[in-house]
């Protein structure tokens, strides 16, 4: 059957997240009603990963089976048709080979954490980014995520309910950039825990602040204790920005 | 009596634009209003410039005189606590000398167009900027652009309602970049007509799909002509940016 790879923007403000759930409106049961709306047909829609309520993305990915071959261009008008007025789009939709799977073929997940480092309140960036008033140090919370990059146990920064079975993961990337009066943090991996970056990012807000010592997001991480985790930062800052697959699909 | 200087970022969205109206809701009624509720005054809060209904600012500014002296955060914190949850957001508040006047002290005014040249429909962009899925050629609305800096009569080029005596003005910078999948167009001047950003932008459109040569932004312009212009832009992708003071206040 014609496998697609959809590449999807959504704003996560009015989602109850990416997983379809016994209740609340959520972006893959959006998805999945507006390819039943085109088509007729009842496909799964497979995810590169679940994002929270609230999260946002620029670049996620999901692949889907449909029994008939479909111009890609058509897939992905009629799909963005379909979920008018909600905010999600299609960005693209390419026929890819049978053993191209979403979740299970991605070689690297990347996230980014919008911080808006002021005192007024947030207006056009209104759930869009975290709003942190106390002036941040993102130098020190460049040196900070710099100490925990590579492979490491991180039960310190994972949901207490996450569901996978190793606490393990490797940390490619943690960057913080400042650009103007936003604080952006940059997270690469080939996967990543439930909540790692908001953990992290509410975290590195602390040592940003001065709150915590630089060498504190480190010890924290030793300590694989979760109680040692900064208060998580809130969903509104965080994007899937992209999902990367090892063969040019 | 005190004088304040005000930076205020809005969403334009809600809005019937900044001049207070008969009828529907302002920014800047919003903002008398938010005045009144802190601290009982019934002042005229005077604006650098008029945006239309559905346009933003990042750095709109405007001037005020309260009767007491309030501390300058007092005044922004306490504005800000009774504008929500409206989308408007005080940024600064000044003291400034009592000749300091928002419209007539200013010496240039910055305005940013944004368009999303793409296919899918905007989703985090939403009411953000104008959706164009034609593919635009930059380089070729920057070229026609420069043809028209500096000093002209721009009537081809203004609403016709606009209530300007001159239709003269001196457009210092009409700079097209592309960001990505995003076109933004940087316009600056001491002033400019009522909608001629709009019906620039809407016209350098035209230009960039191919639709009007490189050469016709300037003949149109040198028509003096109204029926000339191209298709106002919405007023979603209008950003007013920020207004320069020649006296640093």
């Amino acid at each position: 059957m014609p496998r697609y790879k959809l590449t999807i923007e959504y704003d996560g403000t009015p989602f109850a997240g990416w997983q379809i759930q016994a209740e609340g409106r959520t972006v893959q049961q959006r998805i999945a009603q507006a390819l039943t709306a085109f088509c007729g047909e009842q496909a799964t829609v497979h995810g590169a990963g679940r994002t929270d309520a609230g999260v946002h993305a620029l670049g996620q990915v999901a692949h889907l089976e449909l029994t008939r071959d479909w111009p890609e261009r058509v897939v992905r008008d009629a799909l963005n048709a379909h979920l008018r007025p909600d905010p999600i789009a299609i960005i693209e939709a390419r026929r890819v080979p049978d053993d191209f799977d979403a979740r299970f073929s991605a070689s690297a997940r990347h996230y980014r954490y919008r911080i808006a480092n002021r005192r007024a309140p947030l207006v056009l960036d209104r759930d869009r980014a975290w709003q942190v008033a106390r002036p941040l140090d993102h130098e020190a919370m460049g040196r900070a995520a710099r100490t925990i990059l590579g492979r490491h146990d991180f039960t310190t920064y994972r949901a207490a309910q996450c569901q996978a079975k190793s606490p393990v993961r490797t940390l490619d990337q943690l960057e913080v950039v400042r650009l103007g009066e936003e604080v952006r943090i940059h997270a690469s991996a080939r996967s990543f825990l439930h909540n790692q970056v908001r953990s992290l990012a509410g975290s590195l807000k602390l040592v940003g602040e001065g709150r915590w010592a630089e060498d504190e997001l480190r010890s924290a991480l030793d300590a694989r204790d979760r109680s040692r985790c900064g208060a998580l930062a809130p969903p509104c800052g965080l994007y899937l920005v992209s999902v990367d697959y090892a063969r040019e699909t």
